[in-house]
Order: C-alpha cells, then structure tokens, then sequence
C-alpha cells in the first residue's frame, strides 16, 4: 500500500498542486491548438486540391481514368432505375428468345489498381458475364436476379436491412450466407453505386464522442452531451445530415479501451476534437461516417493504433480500403490520416518499460514484411522508416502499454506532448 | 423482378392501403397495451414481493441467509476503508513477525448454490487462505496486495479503467492478463463489494433505444431522439442517474440485427418500450443496466432471442447470472425475463418454412440436454415444454428467420401479434 499511504497529502498542498495543474494544462492546451490548426489548414488545402484534382485530370499512373471502374453515391429513386434498366434489358433478352445474361465487373486482384495520387485502391474496367444458359452458372446469375429483385423492394419501401436478413429471405436459393454476400458487390458493380446505397448494412461497432453535432433521422445529436459512453455510430450514415462542429481535428482510436479513458476523461473539452472508434477491425459505417467528417469539416484525423503489423493494418483499411470492397473506395476511405502513435519510435522515445514491449511472433513479423512493402506505408517514408525499426527491434506495443506510467497517462502526458509537439507523420 | 412489377400500385389504391393500414396498426397498439399492462401490474407486484422477501426471510432451501455470500454495492469511500481494513490487519501480521495471509471467499463449483426463491445462483460461505510464506502462493499473495494497492488509487481518483489496463500497469508481476483478471473476483468477494465497485470495467457492448431518459454524467439523455443508431450503454452504469421513463416493458433482444430493425421502424412509438441488446453474450454493463431499469422502473421485461440452446445460454446469462460472477448476482440478474420468441413451438404457429429451420448439430443437442437440467429452466414448466420440443424436433431457427415472410414482418406481424395475444412465457 505504499503508494496509497504516500498520495495523502494534506488538503492545502493537494488544493495549490491541482490549481498548479491546471493552468499547466490550459497553458498546454494553447500551444496544442497553435499547432494543430497549422496542420488542420495544410488539410484543408489538400482536400480543396483533391477534390478538384478528382473532378479534372488526377494522376492515375499508367491507367486513364476512363479505365476505372468507381461507383457513385446514388439516391435510391436512381439505384431503383439502373435495377429496371438491367431488368428490362434481361427481358428484352429472353423476348428475343435468348437466355439472359449479366455484365458483371471483376473484382479479381487482377484488377485492383493503387492510384498513388489518390491513395487509394481502385478497379480496373475488366469485366466478366454470369449467363443463366451455363450449368456451372445458372445457380449465380438466379442469385444475382433474385437479390436484385429483393433489394428493389427494399429500396421502394426506404428501410434498410442487415446482410443476414436478406440471406434469410430465400434460404432455399442462397443456401450459404457467403453467397448472398458475394453478389451484393456484384450487384454493387454493376449498378455503380455504393454498397451502403442497397440498403444493405452489416451490423454497427462504431462510437463517436466530443464535439460534433448532427441531425439523424431528425433527431438532433449533440455529441458532448453523450455522457461517458458516447453515441453508437449509426449503420445508416445515410440518415446522417447537417454535420455541425467546432472540433480541431478527429482522434481515431484503435480499441474502446482507450477511446472509454479518453471519453471519461472528456479529453474533447481540454483539446477541441472528435473521439471516434470502430473497436477493431472497422466496420463500413465508420469508415464512411469518418470519411464524411473528415471532408465536411475539413479537419484533420490523427490516428492512434497499436504498434504492430495488426495495428498498421487496421490503419490501412480506413486509409486506404479493404481490397474486397475495391470499387467504393472513393467513398469509404480518409486518405491521409497522421499516423499520432504508438510509433516504434515511441516505445523510446517514451521509455516504455521492458516489461511492456513484447516480442512479435513470427506471424508477426511476415505481416509486416508484407506491410512494408504496402503502397500506403512506402507513399510515406517516414512511415518506412518506422516499419522498418519495428522488423528490426522485432518488438511490438499496446496502447495500453501506457498505462505502466499511470492509467490518465495518455490522456495528461501522452497525448499532449505529442499533440503541442507536432509529433506526426 | 415479378413481385417488382406487382408492388407498382397505383398511388390512389396504395394511399388506401396505408391509412388502412395505419388504423389497424392503432387498434392493434390498444390491445397490446391493455395486454402488457396486466403483465405490468403483475411484474411491480412480484418485485416488490421479491424486494421484502430479500430483506427478511426468503426460502433459501437448505442453506441459511448467513450461509451465503453477497456482495453489496458499495461507494467508493466505503471500498476504500474497507481495502485500509486489510491493509491494517496485514501491516499488524508483518509488526508481529508473522507472514501476511489473505482470506479469500472460495468461487469453486462446489460453493455455488442456486437459490430457487431469488431464481439466482450465490455463493456459499466456504473459504480459503493465501499466504505471501507459501512457495506455491507467494505471487498470488503478492498479485492480490498489488492489485488492491491500484484500485485503491483508481478509486481515490474517481476514475474507471479497464482491465488489460490494470494488466499493463505491472506486466514484471502479472506476466498474463488472466493472473490480474482472476484476483479481481477474489478481491471483490474479499472486501464484499461488486466488481463494478471496483472501478475496474470491461469494454462496453451494449446499445439502448426507445422510452427512456436518464442522466449520464451530468448530460441529460433520452432515447427516443437517438436516431436510428441509438445509445451506447456506457461501462460505468454508476454514472446513470435519474432514470425516466413512459415504457410499459422492456424489450431485450439477442442480436444486434433486430435491434437495428426495431429501432429504424421506431417500434416503441407504437409500442411504449425499452430497447436493449448486448450483441450477443451480455457484458456486466448491459446486465447491471437492464436490472436497474426492471427494478427502478417496475416493468416487465421480454426477451426475443434465438431458438437455440444458445440463446438459451445468452438469455439464462441474463437471469441468473454466469457462475463465474455468482458472488455478485444480486446486482447482476434480471430474474423473471419472459421469453417471448423465437420459441420451438413458434416455428410451427408461425409456419416457418423448412428451409428457415436448421437442424441441431451434436453439439446443439447436448447443449440442450445440459440446458433442460438447469434450474432456471426447471423452475417453469412451461420453458421445460419448450425445450423438449427443440430436442425432439432437433430444430433451430433464428430470429432472423422471420425475415422469410418480408423484412418487416418482425416489427409490423410478429411482435404485435406476440404481444396482443399475451404469448410470452
């Protein structure tokens, strides 16, 4: 108990340390704000310049953009067209006495391209046909029909349903789940719109917490008065409107242990921010609703993800995209997220404790021999830099690894420093 | 796309259809009020039953009230004192030359007993020792002072951390997350209070929507302007206070799927409830939250989950609690949950196509035989009719299965039907 003994300090010099503190912080928080906003400008420049460079003649490497298959956010009314026009033209095809075939887009790795100006991962124009009259494909292109079919009616009555859902509509037809699943990207594709424009969701994992307010489903979300727990990110960011904030940039965290410390803590009134995490692997909603935030408000995302191969890979799906889901990056990915910590840099550069590092597996180690040779982390050699200290110091650190120096750590000491520091990359 | 073209009505005939609709929807909701409110009067009057009951003589069986241990919910200060107890009385063993002994409360198998009266399983009084002179208990002895030790500081800080957390802050002694984890419940039993008391939490799952408003740290919240996503159930349920509500029951649903469909319709404007799911396997939070809303609100609460033996594990979580925890049962069970759906004898009365009904795997069916031996399940004769029913029938569905008959089948057929005729168990 000696630590407890010792934190009794009489109340008078406990009162002038807390006072002491706080100015300290107030102090801090002025030099933080300095510099982020120098950064939240650099960022704002570079999406007026992206989304310009998008709309005229972007840099796409050896493909033209014309060889680029990249759907559109579509209203449902419009979803609803493309599916008749594909209906009608399969009706036209069975009138003429032919069996009826479907154009489907590839989604093969063949045909998923990087676009290094862009940052992210894009399809090529390859495509394939799914013909009703073939053995081996009358199962599919009838999958195909009918899920268009249900998504249709879906659409019609403006409802979303979850992926689940839909299997159990026909299991008899889809028999597996996976194979539902497999033609929504398909369909996908072939329509051109995005996946969340079906109606289709996965289930939700996503938190949002400080300071940013929106309207959803008409009801009013202000996110600093959330409580400790925060507000669960919708499945639909469709229903998201009129996003409202004075935040200076976004934190995106890796894992709800640290996102529940830094929300009691209302780290967000300190430091003007937006808290949001995916708790893991994250979900199509919060990648959307990140994206949504990021290019709304114009404000920077600093990242804070575990330091391993695992942790940089969580990472690149919110920059860069899965490359199943290839062909809706442009509305799923946040390029250009500062990667805050923890850095391989850091496990010293904080002195982390011996006992807090651990050694990578060997699996480990392959998925970061893999990483390194990633487009994202190479399009960024300080972040090569940092890949390659963690193969040679083959060591790997929490988040919460911060906690050996005291569990307000990150939220008191960590963060700030890093933040007034500018401690980036 | 056949049903496609059939669902183009005329705008004339379909407005007709809709207010139709509407009406018989109104009528419906005054019936399923009158229903669930007998339901309700009963529910307030068995928990006040249950409330007297436990603070005199309840029916303990074979076992006396001192023969059990139950933790009280205890604040803070008070943990703190308690935790100064024991370190008094080990510092006066070390003064007397003696080693320090802890006194643990045993958690074996063999010390919990299923109190037929609570419906709930508690701990006996059974106890051991663990002294720091012993080779084979000396790191144990040293986890547990250590452990106390931090949330003693936790708790003078008034803040909550998680357990990988609490791991990290000493990863020389605990070596593994599991060493910390497991003298959390010793140390809980020890000082007689709740885990939660400790300030210790685990990462939050659950979501709320629907007729509630409480405050949360100060921010007041209402669910029914949460949008479609709703409220995250914050880890820390003792920053809840100041519960209000206009429900008649709670619904509390396995899967996270259904809440969403639930809370997109807005089923609680027709039907004044309470929304909650836990996603799955319930966390303390959700658990602790849903009891506080049975007992401080008085209403009833209805579980839809899948016809499976696991969701019968899932909702037997709920009421009588995981033996793992059963020191603390009494803060965390929900007794008296009635079962609503999917039961074995709806996949009949609901004519659940065939090819929604999976057949039970080997493991299923002992699952179920484990299940039906229960004493949650025994305690009412009709859950045991149920459930010979999915062991003779060797059929499971789950309550997605529903979405055969059209996606909002659940929220506009099912639950209304459900709940109009009085159906739960």
């Amino acid at each position: 108990m000696s630590s407890a003994a010792a934190s009794a300090t009489p109340p008078a010099r406990k009162k002038a340390k807390t006072t002491k503190k706080v100015v300290a912080l107030a102090a801090d928080a002025d030099i933080v704000l300095k510099k982020v906003r120098e950064l939240r400008k650099q960022t704002a420049k570079n999406i007026e310049a992206e989304l310009s460079k998008t709309a005229s003649a972007a840099d796409y490497g050896s493909l033209k953009k014309e060889d680029l298959l990249e759907v559109d956010n579509l209203a449902s009314p419009d979803v609803m067209a493309r599916i008749e026009d594909i209906a009608l033209r399969i009706a036209k095809q069975v009138l003429e006495k032919n069996h009826y075939t479907f154009t489907v887009p590839s989604r093969a790795s063949t045909n998923q391209h990087y676009i290094k100006s862009l940052d992210r991962i894009a399809l090529g124009s390859a495509s394939g046909t799914r013909t009703f009259a073939s053995v081996s494909e009358v199962r599919k292109t009838t999958i195909t029909a009918r899920c268009m079919e249900l998504i249709y009616n879906v659409l019609g009555k403006g409802i979303h349903i979850t992926k689940r859902d839909l299997f159990y509509t026909d299991v008899k037809l889809f028999v597996k789940q996976a194979d539902s699943d497999g033609v929504l990207d398909d369909i996908s594709t072939m329509i051109g719109c995005t996946r969340s424009n079906l109606n289709v969701v996965a289930s939700d994992k996503g938190l949002v917490v400080g300071r940013v307010q929106f309207t959803e489903d008409g009801d009013v979300i202000d996110c600093t008065r959330m409580g400790v727990g925060g507000k669960a990110i919708p499945p639909y960011t469709d229903k998201i409107t009129d996003i409202q904030s004075d935040a200076e940039f976004i934190l995106l965290v890796e894992k709800d242990a640290v996102y529940m410390r830094l929300a009691e803590d209302r780290f967000y009134h300190r430091y003007p921010c937006i808290i949001i995490t995916a708790k893991g692997q994250p979900d199509v909603a919060t990648r959307m609703f990140l994206r949504r935030l990021k290019y709304e408000l114009k404000i920077p995302v600093m990242g804070l993800f575990d330091s391993d191969p695992y942790g940089l890979k969580i990472l690149s799906v919110y920059m860069s995209g899965s490359k199943n889901m290839s062909y809706d990056s442009a509305h799923l990915t946040t390029p250009d997220i500062k990667w805050l910590g923890i850095r391989p840099t850091d496990l010293n550069r904080y002195n982390l404790p011996e006992q807090c590092r651990l050694d990578m597996t060997d699996s480990d180690i392959k998925t970061g021999e893999i990483m390194i040779d990633e487009d994202f982390i190479k399009a960024n050699p300080e972040w090569v830099k940092e890949m390659k200290i963690m193969l040679r110091t083959k060591q790997k650190a929490e988040i919460q690894a911060l906690s050996s120096f005291g569990f307000q750590y990150i939220s008191e000491e960590y963060l700030p420093r890093k933040l007034r520091e500018g401690d980036w990359i």
